[in-house]
């Protein structure tokens, strides 16, 4: 007998027969002998209906009471969703984030979860009962107030419970069957993944792979949760995001996998990037650019200095980040423009980013090689490069990036002869 | 500077504009240098729409998930009142019923009350913060789960908190400027009551008078909290419903009014009469049959027995109910009819009853003459006749029941000069 963790987005509980197929598939499980906790966010539409309402009432919402309004979707849904679940004859209870000892910090609406006592979820599943807990909710530690988790919530509520219920593993549920070795949308041949360490996973998540967040990932390998993202409309294995080789081993019986060399590509459009032209070339400059940066909450990603021209004692930097922070960079930035004393700045929104992730490419020297001849020999120009060890970016133009996916996924073998299934929208 | 408790209704926070309207009441009040609770339903539709989604899952609803679906209401219209506050420059602060401190038992869907400690509420109001709490839900003491009050929650809620809070007046805003001496869409000369006894008001809202739920008022008289009725549409004082004497001096300096004989008429088309014809008429054959419509959890409420046919050894016995509950009555008395041995059953749901209320009429005898004359004079024939100290109620046709009301409401001089205002629905 096993404990499952099942995590269903908005898209898969957007209605009644949404919310009944889910009860279906939750019975089903336990009925095979596990014990399950289900994760579910707000019904489809309801967040943006909340938000909508708020924002006939202010355009500046306090945080607190943002976090009390948001906090009812998943109420709804989870009720529902143990309504259903008893329809078919079996026993459920639902639990708010509180009730389920999802404590947090008191940041409203981005909240870290620091605690999870989930004594009234383990006594629900003593005796017999599923137990749903409402994502993307908790209660802040010092104020005992209500706190959303932010984006990649509900993933996250899941994980966390996971690893706090020491369950066998966490099932994400969403409207693709798992994760591809590209976008099924840009690479039509692309191959679902069957396995990947949460080393690639994070690197795929951290380079616009939209199906897991980097948050839930990164919680999921820290605490050491097997991961399971799935399809909700269809029985299929999904994709297995696997902590560390011992955990391949412990959920697929046989030998552990060979590792291949390359797990996918992913490409990100969300990104500008930002040009400091005509810095002065003298220590701590580039240091004190980041710092106004980060100074307006802004996070960088990809950053590239290029060599000081000769005898000008000027040099230019250039890095990427989200194209939301891009105003308030910029506002920093002008603003000091005299102290720190460089030149002007270039703004480009309208560039790609295209990140190949392996972890065989560390021993493998010739993956470089065979990733720029493969950009090289599509047209594509690069005009930024990051690597780590398991991961090698660039940046091009946005009107190529297309172009750039295909050719790199083709270039290492990574097409499939099927097409891809992509059903709907995503969740929260 | 007076702590007053506000508690506005469903179709006062109905939308967006409703919500903002409510918002500069509060405000307003809170500058006028006082302490303000404010305590809210769920926007105008939202139950029925949540009722709706759960009836799209199931026929038999668990009562515990009906309460946690059931209490997100509450939560959208307190997050977006308290942002509407916040938007005049005032700071609020939202608190679910468990947070509020409404310490219930357990019974879902119509909850009692046990214990109130409104401890973060008086925080919040030491801060300066308006505090606004959700009305009808709070948490089991035994198994800490979600709880809702039932019928007349909100109001509850509101009585409970001026109560545990000592407030000086608990405000139940309404879409009536109060109450009236009859329902004014029935008498359009009604006139709105100024003062009444939390006595007098007890015997209105048994009576069929629904702006105050009963229980409200029982909870206002047992704990002396002095409730005033009023509009939320207008500034008008409304109807102040006056747990003693006492308190009548404290609200209004002056002299303590005159008691006027007659406070109001009430109806009500909610029963039905149930006739037991054929009882043998033993002693404990009336315990017997009251005994078994208890057991079906059926309230009674008038109780006429007849006299026993010369020599017989039969009598009828005749008591109304609930219409609601009239089904389970009838299966009830029809399962124990060989046991009790009656002969038949007369089941009649075309009655009325009307009810004529005044703390006056305990010092006047001239009042039942009056009262049976007009009446008589209209045409409308007595049915069943019901009396307390400070009530006369009778049964008739229900299509004679508008007549009988405006008949007694003129004979007492209640009549008005003026038309009646009346607005619109009521929440829970």
């Amino acid at each position: 007998m096993s404990l499952i963790v099942q995590k269903f987005g908005g898209s898969s509980v957007s209605d009644a027969d949404g919310i009944k197929r889910v009860a279906k598939r939750v019975v089903d499980t336990q009925a095979a002998g596990n014990d399950v906790v289900v994760v579910v966010s707000a019904m489809g539409d309801t967040t943006d209906e909340l938000l909508d309402l708020a924002e006939q009432i202010t355009g500046d919402p306090s945080a607190r009471e943002m976090d009390m309004l948001l906090s009812a979707g998943e109420r709804i849904s989870m009720s529902l969703l143990a309504m259903a679940i008893q329809e078919h004859g079996a026993t459920a209870q639902s639990f708010t984030g509180s009730q389920a000892g999802m404590i947090t910090d008191a940041i409203h609406g981005k909240a870290r979860i620091i605690d999870v006592s989930p004594h009234r979820v383990r006594t629900a599943l003593e005796k017999g009962d599923v137990a749903i807990v409402a994502g993307f909710q908790g209660m802040s530690q010092e104020s005992q107030d209500i706190t959303t988790l932010g984006r990649g919530g509900s993933d996250t509520t899941a994980v966390a419970l996971a690893a706090a219920l020491d369950a066998d593993v966490c099932e994400i549920y969403t409207d693709v069957d798992g994760i591809y070795t590209a976008d099924p949308r840009v690479v039509s041949s692309a191959k679902k993944i069957e396995k990947i360490s949460s080393e690639e996973m994070l690197e795929m998540a951290a380079s616009g792979s939209k199906i897991l967040h980097l948050r839930c990932v990164e919680y999921a390998r820290r605490f050491g949760v097997p991961l399971h993202v799935r399809s909700s409309f269809s029985t299929n294995e999904g994709t297995w995001v696997l902590p560390s080789p011992d955990d391949k081993i412990k959920i697929q019986e046989g030998e552990p996998m060979e590792q291949p060399i390359i797990s996918g590509v992913a490409h990100d459009r969300s990104e500008a990037k930002v040009t400091i032209i005509g810095v002065p070339d003298i220590p701590g400059k580039a240091a004190e650019l980041f710092g106004i940066v980060a100074g307006a909450h802004v996070n960088i990603d990809m950053i590239v200095q290029n060599v000081s021209t000769q005898g000008s004692g000027k040099t230019d930097i250039s890095f990427t980040l989200p194209i939301v922070e891009g105003k308030d960079a910029l506002e920093a930035l002008h603003a000091a423009q005299s102290t720190v004393g460089f030149e002007s700045i270039d703004y480009n929104d309208q560039i790609g980013k295209l990140s190949l992730i392996g972890a065989g490419m560390r021993s493998n020297p010739g993956v470089s090689y065979k990733f720029f001849e493969a950009l090289h020999k599509a047209g594509v120009n690069v005009d930024m490069i990051s690597t780590s060890e398991i991961r090698i970016s660039i940046v091009t133009h946005a009107d190529l990036l297309d172009t750039a996916v295909r050719a790199v996924h083709s270039a290492f073998d990574l097409d499939s002869e099927d097409e891809a299934t992509v059903y709907g929208g995503t969740g929260r």
